[in-house]
């Protein structure tokens, strides 16, 4: 892994990196995080779920089309044209005794170019959580959006990354 | 506070809130959050305040333009004017021993309407703290961006909220 | 009703109307358009529905973002603050013999301002109705998108306007 | 032509779909649309025409514009990098005696890539036309957007389309 | 005229102005703004004023929609809610004898607000100069974009502004 | 060097340039331009740039990001992928007699596609200019912004170009 920052130039002015000299690589990124809701709102979703209206289909679409915008949120990211992104959540266990519980959020990237997807499967997520706390907030404003990290990453020259964190 | 689910009708079709009927008022919203890094990447991010390139500079121009994006991001939020928005940096005490350590951004912002600015807050905050990722992934690639949520809020029907959160 | 063409001036120079004379007023505007189908494409659209992907959700998703970036699309239309954007669709009676046969899709914004809502109106159904084609496309490339009309509008200086259409 | 919809997963999720097994091959797609209008506006978007502003001088840039947007309208739809993007019109013959009548628009989207451009050249169509609209309804509050649709397309796995409609 | 800059909090961070406490009040701002051109490159710009296709009206549009997203490229600029936005373009004399000679573009922004639309009217008149350098430039490389400043605001605490500059 | 106007087909209507017959060429663009201040002006700048906020960095960050938002300026500009974008200032000497005094800003556009990156280097430079003008605008409203000038180029059909000025 390199060392120090990147962003910078030899003056320490921020610069979008020179990846003219990078190969064209196929490349994935996959990122997670979750929002921690009271049990009244996750009914409240799940409930939504049977019907037209549904939180987890808006906050996906949101996630997808902010995934497509990174490069217009986050200053010095290269734009990139993509093969595919995907959303899911995972709900809790029904048995799952906690209160507050969290629902968690996935975002899957793939393209073929010169720089990784991480920062984009990133933006994925957080848009996505934060669509989730959008919709629900009337009713549970201590929400808290976290664990928002990179999962899995392969392609490019640092190859493939797998985070290293025990189940559960 | 409101039961339910207010962004859908009562078909569960999903709607932007109809605010025609509240009152313009003076409103206030402050999220915080944190990414953590580690120790080396800190110091990295210090140096660099010394210098004309700075992570902390760049992640809070990203968070206010974020801000002001909100309603392009998130569906059902509605467009609003700001009076003022601001993003600010808590780094760990020198003496902070843990390993790896939290920055904390905290956004604020003002505006005089008919809904509130809690989503502009959480994710101005958000984009902050995704750009602090893309600007030390090179060399920190687990960090994690974490503890997004409501700190306070004023205005509007629902009055003023402070978080409750024991200091530490 | 005015006559002539209001985006000019007198030089034939296209400007953004001046509004800064007109009152503030509460507004509304309501759109109708419809995409044309083959009955099995809304068989697929129908089967969606019960389950958490739906083309119907995504599509009024879509049209309800692209009404809030109306301003941005077309070019002399000025920048406006919602109170609320709902987007329904009408799907054919079962019994509906036509093939293809008609999905309809309503845009109705309300706001207070000085400019009516009748364009945003239009720019939700039109791209909520391109998004449904974009999702079926694969498997009905030939449907057509129609009949985007105004059907009603209230307030400003030209009042209230309901379309006169016979019943069918 | 493929059966289903394509841009849901086995669980019914939305996604954009996945494009990185496809071949980058050169695609072209044209669309067509129409807005009626009645005569006295046809003849002040004519008288127009001969000066400096120019309705459909407007209409043209901000459909070549909104083509270029695509992605960012429509959730599910790739970025994509054009090679071109025409829009031409249509008006209807001097001695047309239906009132109201026709103008036709029609754009052409070239590109290099792994998925078609049909919804960018059916977008450009839609936001010309919606602009057309924007800048007669003081003076033609009725007029009508429609027979939006694919008229041909070449490149890409299904190869050439074009539309059979009868001619007139 | 106030001392200092005002976008930066007593820490020196930057921040978006805190207007909460400024009163609304209708405000004007016009800019002004020229590029150089070689004699044969305002021929071609002319003979295209009689055609459909018209180098200005194209630039004209672009600088009034750039003027609409000053708060999307300026990172501390307010968002805010436009009454009108014009641009005109001034040619040389037909016996002017510079070559090359300069075409100008002002820019006259009209709103009610809190903040002053001075930036909003500058972004104009630069994207509407870029305009015509992108559609000139295959012809004309060297053309100089220049004298790009504020001619006249009024409204707000600092009232009325008109630049003294000597006629000619 | 090419005759004539190339946006426009034979008919004079405004088009995006067909590029599908280029080739994929390494190409690099480099613009520059300024902004006249007064002393006092640039005294503040300079005091900022020790501390944490700071008018260049702020400038810096807005004109890279424009740079990447160029197609959605430009109407016929080519939607582009960039490989890097750096934006460095030249502050006067400090011995300098004049005031009010140049600062200098030089935008850097490197990409591999079929058409160059003129525009986006002129679009990177004059939005870090409007930028700084709106940072001090409060303290130095006559600021002019000028001397926006493509610099250098490589790659494409036309191949290197270097401005020829005399040095000073």
């Amino acid at each position: 892994m390199e060392q120090g920052l990147t962003h910078f130039d030899s003056q320490g002015n921020a610069v979008m990196v020179d990846v003219s000299a990078k190969d064209v690589s196929v490349r994935m990124a996959q990122a997670k995080g979750q929002i921690t809701v009271r049990r009244e709102t996750l009914a409240a979703i799940q409930q939504g779920t049977a019907r037209k209206g549904d939180v987890l289909a808006v906050a996906r679409i949101a996630g997808i089309m902010a995934a497509k915008k990174t490069a217009e949120l986050i200053p010095l990211c290269h734009p990139l044209v993509f093969d595919s992104c995907t959303i899911d959540f995972v709900l809790p266990e029904p048995k799952e005794p906690a209160n507050p519980c969290p629902i968690e959020a996935v975002c899957t990237v793939r393209l073929s170019g010169k720089t990784g997807a991480e920062i984009e499967a990133m933006t994925g997520v957080s848009v996505a959580l934060l669509t989730i706390y959008d919709m629900c907030k009337a009713m549970d404003r201590g929400m808290v959006i976290g664990a928002i990290r990179l999962w899995e990453k392969s392609g490019g020259k640092s190859g493939h990354f797998l985070r290293n964190e025990p189940l559960g």
